[in-house]
């Protein structure tokens, strides 16, 4: 284990600017953080020509060293991304400043007026992968909460994310703001990321943004908290009592709208006396959307090989793979209790039940223990703009400080603000 | 570093019990989790002799190793401890349960109805030092929010604890909670305590109670969440525009009304316009208290050395010093902003001004980053009790999840449940 003395001097000189900006920028008002997020949108507007030239660098090395197609297109930025990109900035604009919020207040018998106040945490690492929109998105989540952040974006988007980072850092000087409030590690030195996993006086807190390879990586390693998110296994069970239409139509949502999200669904577990009706009529449908079926013995034979071409027998590590593909686990139970088992094992994302039977929807709201679970309804609503949140950081499967679709608020601490006249204690 | 495959077979074992128990009890009503504290403090009452037999074994033992008196009182348990102790957990039996309160529900436009609802963290270890009371304690305030929870007490108080523990395992087992929701490490090996700080997958969350050395050691070396907390150096700033009178009484509060626990007072800032009036007088009252001042240059000159037999002049490590004592350090500042300098750079737990200026106030509340700001009040109120939380764990100087005084609420998590129609995303 690396210990703080042998962090390089290029991130501790940036953890120390960090540090000293976020304190800075915890006196800075919200009038002003939301001026510097409409500059960084005009900014946006006005350097869409370097930008893209940034990324042109990274799209031509990318196409030079063999990046796959879905890479290269999750890199590239065009006119219409950096609008969306500015529109994202605009949003969190527009959105209530979480800092200085206060809740529980209360007046104590003694007079003493007790509240606790939202504050910034302090300093926000990111380290992502890819899409060159997070250091825009993490950025302007950062400013509005009142948090100095400190970014390091993947290796293929190094250009972009340069441009980026530089784009918001002048923005934010020319408004007032510590430049430094914003930073990018340039240097793409794969040991400067487990750097920074061990300055733990630095940062507060850690987000990784990415495959499920980096962010287990950050969250095992790690020394500081960390959100540790986006990535699980869906399930959705249909139930004895419920209107399969709905189940047929929801199953579809969860899985095809949008199948590389980590709220899409994974498995199906289907009760054995609907199985019947539901199975292959779903399967029909499934197969029309082009999704594999990955099935266990009971319901393989429930359909039968031949009838589907997208169905075959489930392997035991089905159960556990999020797949963000067009492919579905399916399997059949006897009741509820074995769903929740099932689920227990292998859940903790977002987890569906379709059901009519009222004891049902309740033991399964009760008893799963996910960070959304959901009765008739799409696990892909598991998401902060969904759930009104305005702007999302990642969705957490963590249960400290924050579980499900982060917003600002859960980029935000809190301190107890006490206001007396004198009261001492007895 | 080790890793988790090095975990001796007593601790694995404890841990898998913990976590299947963990799930039994959040399916448990609040009704049958209220009944077993109930039944415990009854023990409690009807079992004094056989704690006390047990108690006395831990202070022969210590007796003849020769543990100070202060560490021997700290231990000893005698009729009047154990009412105390069972009163605190009649206390944590009559307060409102944390768990299935639903929090930020809302309906939104689609009709789906969400919500966040309170469920339990899930395994909670302790690792706690001499008082005994911390095995029930801890107990109680993890049955009530739902959690299990793995106790390692300190050796010399051993014996106590497992008769403690062994009391509370066979009530919460005859009122039928899975006896091991709360277990007892006896094994006293040193080198267990460090096996714990690894056992990330079967510890959701780890409570130090006990010294700085040892919540120090917890916090660096723990894979885990840790409260890190119960440790601080705590400020009171003297403003130029303030009722000195209250100033006296609050710094003599703050300081001598519990001089061992984290949220006493240990420097007080003197705005150097009123220093000449209150210092000399504070001075005497103080050293009639008992109370030994570290003086700064400034402060030492003004009050003189010879009439103050209580003043000495301050070392530089003074100011980063917790006493836990009847010691202040004393210093004159020449204005507000002196005052938040030197609060940045050594406070962080609990810290007040004295003020009649509004801007003054609201600057202080502002701009200090504490887990408790006081104004006109004494910093000794920072405490779960006080602050209406009913019971308190610890006092969290962390930024996520909980700060400041934490209470049953602090002891859960959530999930977001949601409740459709069969509603999709579009």
């Amino acid at each position: 284990m690396m210990n703080e003395s042998t962090i390089s001097p290029t991130l501790q000189n940036m953890g120390i600017n960090a540090k000293k900006s976020s304190k800075e920028l915890a006196k800075i008002s919200s009038r002003l953080r939301n001026k510097a997020l409409e500059a960084i949108a005009e900014a946006l507007d006005s350097s869409q020509n370097t930008i893209i030239e940034a990324n042109q660098k990274d799209i031509e090395i990318g196409n030079s060293v063999g990046l796959t197609e879905a890479t290269l297109d999750r890199l590239m930025l065009d006119s219409s991304r950096l609008n969306e990109i500015r529109d994202g900035v605009l949003a969190v604009a527009s959105l209530p400043d979480p800092i200085g919020e206060e809740f529980d207040a209360r007046i104590l018998e003694n007079g003493l007026r007790v509240a606790r106040r939202r504050t910034p945490l302090g300093v926000i690492g990111s380290i992502y992968e890819s899409r060159p929109n997070v250091t825009v998105d993490i950025s302007a989540l950062c400013l509005k909460s009142g948090n100095a952040c400190v970014l390091r974006g993947g290796s293929e988007s190094v250009h972009s994310n340069v441009a980026l980072a530089t784009l918001v850092r002048n923005t934010i000087g020319e408004v007032g703001i510590p430049r430094d409030c914003v930073q990018i590690l340039e240097d793409q030195n794969r040991s400067l990321i487990s750097e920074m996993l061990t300055m733990k006086g630095y940062f507060d807190l850690l987000i990784p943004r990415g495959g499920a390879d980096l962010i287990r990586f950050v969250g095992e390693n790690a020394l500081m908290p960390v959100v540790t998110g986006g990535i699980g296994v869906c399930h959705l069970y249909v139930d004895k009592s419920s209107d399969l239409g709905m189940a047929k139509d929801i199953i579809r949502n969860a899985k095809i709208q949008r199948p590389t999200v980590c709220n899409a669904l994974d498995a199906v577990l289907i009760h054995s006396s609907v199985a019947n009706e539901l199975l292959p009529e779903l399967a029909k449908h499934l197969a029309g959307d082009g999704v594999e079926l990955r099935c266990d013995t009971r319901s393989l034979s429930l359909l039968g090989e031949q009838q589907f071409p997208n169905v075959i027998q489930s392997s035991p590590s089905d159960w556990g793979t999020e797949f963000l593909s067009l492919t579905l686990a399916v399997r059949i139970v006897d009741n509820l209790d074995e769903a929740l088992e099932h689920i227990d094992q292998y859940g903790g994302h977002s987890e569906a039940i379709i059901t009519s039977d009222y004891e049902a929807a309740q033991r399964f709201l009760n008893e799963v223990d996910s960070s959304a679970v959901f009765v008739n309804a799409s696990t892909r609503f598991n998401d902060g703009g969904q759930f009104g949140l305005g702007a999302e950081v990642a969705i957490s499967t963590n249960k400290l400080h924050a579980r499900g679709p982060m917003g600002l608020r859960e980029l935000t601490s809190y301190k107890w603000v006490v206001q007396g006249s004198g009261q001492i204690r007895e």
